[in-house]
């Protein structure tokens, strides 16, 4: 049986400054930097600095130590007009899978200091901290002693982790709305929550942070900033499907719950917010699960780009 | 006016990897290594290695680098003796002033394997992670609209922090000791909280992180894990001291709390605490606190250190 630890390690798994492997790993990289920045704003593997069309508008260094993939543009508007013509070029000759998943929806470059923005299929080439709002719907056993948690299952046709167990309420942020509006948003269409409900029950707790490191090397770097809520609910309310994306939705104790993450039931974009939420409301605790601390701070990794 | 940001600056002063000042600062510091393992549990300054007397259990090496000094001992009661005669030895001769406070009481190395226990008085010296249990007391105004957090002013007369607002509940966890058994205690001791509130109402809601650099390169290195717990209460608790440490509690509003927090009112130690809180409870949210998401990664910051 995996641990909680064992599942984090798989989703955090951009290494740790500090670990055997992190110095050989990072060294092979390339910072991505936006104009007047000086912090960088992803990380891009060296596959991916290799096989992108990179036009004149981004200027590549090989020899600086790590190298460097500058972003070239005297304004807002120039920068993003490059990004998106080099992400409309890359999709057009079919060089990289993840674009086949393209949203014609973008995200703010988080911690950027003007409006820049990325199509949300190609944040991952670039190395771009994605952002999304998370919620989980819960609800007291009659006797009050148990958490339930509702959780949807998740369509068996989608692409993305059919079948998996998700979050109650989960959704990227697109560039140019709240966190907040964002939720309700989502919370409308995944399972037909009213806003008034939301405004009164939904509550912001927090935030959760992850470094995915898919495939290795030739693969792309998945930092990722996820708002986290809470809701608790009463038993009259319910959660219902309202779009084809959500199979059914069901009850789990939060120890049905830990099971189902061990188990690999969920889908890993929920995990840290589920770790979260039951460290939050001492499900876990110091005495009980080894890992306390270190999972506390793995859900809540530094990551290394600007958030603010 | 300082921000959030600031005051969290200030206390987690030990550089991140990735600022300008971070290869300079930790390149010069010594890890402290326990017999038959292999991962740092602390960082000495240049000043403590050269100034402690140092007796034949620990081999100091210069040359690797990092610096590493490294305890011998064949057991852990060998081990714990060697510790033990190098801080009484090191008290005895009023080399370092922290010394001073010397407790009579342990904490456990934290994350060693076996039972390794240090003077809680001699901790940061070997920089050694110390562990405490702090809990937040709290209730809401009539309307239920406000929290209310129950803070207590901490005695003139004290050493340390003379006057300074604290955390409802806090203390250090004494080797032996489960977290959740030393906060029954200090609830009792410091609030006159009784077992049964404690048992029922006493919530575990996850642990916070700092590591404190204080007075640079020649001082001490402190690194430090907090337990933390919630405890909502009606109207009818009311926190009373029952040490000369607290000269009175308040119930002071989550804004007045943020407010006192940023004035520097409370001590060092309950701040990352009193975020952690704020943030839990949407009283800070990402629309409003521009920080946010570096508050919260700050507050859970990940130690070089084991820490299960």
């Amino acid at each position: 049986m995996k641990t909680l630890l064992d599942i984090v390690n798989e989703i955090d798994s951009f290494p740790y400054h500090g670990s055997t492997d992190y110095d050989q790993y990072t060294n092979g990289l390339w910072r991505f930097y936006l104009p007047d920045d000086l912090r960088p704003h992803g990380y891009i593997s060296n596959f991916v600095a290799e096989t992108m069309p990179w036009t004149s508008d981004f200027h590549l260094d090989a020899r600086s130590v790590p190298k460097r993939i500058q972003l070239l543009a005297d304004s807002p508007a120039t920068a993003n007009k490059a990004i998106a013509t080099l992400l409309q070029t890359t999709r057009d000759r079919n060089i990289f899978p993840c674009l086949t998943g393209w949203r014609n929806e973008e995200f703010r470059v988080l911690g950027a200091r003007s409006d820049i923005r990325i199509e949300r299929a190609g944040a991952h080439l670039l190395g771009i901290t994605t952002t999304g709002v998370h919620m989980t719907v819960f609800t007291r056993s009659r006797d009050g002693s148990e958490l339930l948690i509702w959780v949807p299952k998740r369509s068996s046709s989608l692409k993305v982790a059919p079948g998996k167990l998700d979050n109650s309420i989960a959704g990227g942020v697109p560039a140019g709305m709240q966190p907040f509006a964002c939720l309700l948003k989502e919370a409308a269409e995944e399972a037909s929550l009213p806003e008034e409900l939301m405004r009164r029950c939904a509550k912001a707790v927090g935030c959760v942070t992850e470094f995915s490191a898919k495939d290795g090397g030739k693969g792309v770097l998945a930092p990722s900033l996820k708002y986290v809520y809470d809701m608790e609910v009463g038993g009259e309310v319910e959660l219902r499907p309202a779009d084809d994306e959500v199979e059914e939705f069901r009850l789990m104790t939060a120890v049905e719950v830990k099971r189902s993450i061990v188990e690999g039931e969920f889908k890993p974009m929920c995990v840290m917010v589920l770790i979260d939420f039951l460290v939050r409301h001492g499900v876990l605790t110091c005495e009980d699960e080894r890992d306390y601390a270190e999972l506390v701070a793995r859900t809540h990794r530094y990551l290394p780009f600007p958030t603010s």
